[in-house]
């Protein structure tokens, strides 16, 4: 399986719609505190709708506790703009950790350096970013592409 | 290249987001009207931000219209929960029209008539649907990576 952890967002509607991902996909998903929303306010709870229950989702008040509950070894895989290796060249393995930075700044670099890889979504040299929601979903469906971690139809 | 077409959208968030990502990726997005808000809305044109300039994005009035906006054959691919064919198993070719459906009830059958195939992102039996936004992403990246349509990194 795979987790996909949130560090610090700002906008409940990615982190419900996130959420609702999560949900409907089977992956784990980790809020990392502290975020810019409680996961009571009704943003955050409209875009994960019913889901936020069903959901195999975590909060974490800081990045310690995060880590204090990865209990197996795993692989940190940073989704950031920065990385030169395209998401769909990158072989995923089963246990990895997918982590999104925030919506305004990203991963700051004391986040990058605990990474062990990093990786990208290609885009037009005219761009600057795609929606976090958007990112984190397409990379996290691409991780279960290749694991073979796709719900049954 | 591929089109994205969203038919008769109802919420601009999330026709804004994927205008922002098509304009990020370098694909084609179509807004099929009536939709249920206006482009000049402020919701639709803060989640796309100034990749609505960017995008190469195009208004119909009509399902007629976009029809007549399709010179060259191509295939409409629907993007709907009540596929058997998984979004990953579906080989996309260059010109097809992946087209997704409004957010409460999806393509209408006469819509659904009118395509070619149709494809499904495979879900949890207990869960219904993924954000619209999303599941478009998801599924026009994975055409996208099938084509070797990536923008460089």
């Amino acid at each position: 399986m795979i987790r996909l952890a949130l560090f610090q967002p700002e906008i409940p509607h990615n982190a419900g719609t996130l959420v609702r991902l999560a949900a409907c996909l089977g992956f784990h998903i980790d809020i990392i505190g502290p975020c810019g929303f409680l996961l009571s306010e009704k943003h955050f709870q409209r875009a994960g709708m019913d889901y936020v229950r069903l959901a195999d989702l975590h909060y974490h008040n800081s990045y310690e506790e995060f880590e204090h509950s990865l209990t197996e070894p795993c692989r940190l895989i940073a989704m950031t703009a920065k990385s030169g290796v395209p998401y769909t060249q990158f072989r995923y393995k089963a246990g990895d950790v997918l982590i999104a930075g925030c919506e305004s700044v990203g991963l700051p670099t004391y986040m990058l350096d605990k990474c062990n890889h990093a990786v990208t979504i290609p885009m037009k040299s005219s761009a600057r970013s795609i929606n976090l929601a958007l990112s984190a979903g397409i990379i996290s469906s691409e991780a279960l592409r290749q694991l073979n971690l796709q719900a049954a139809s």
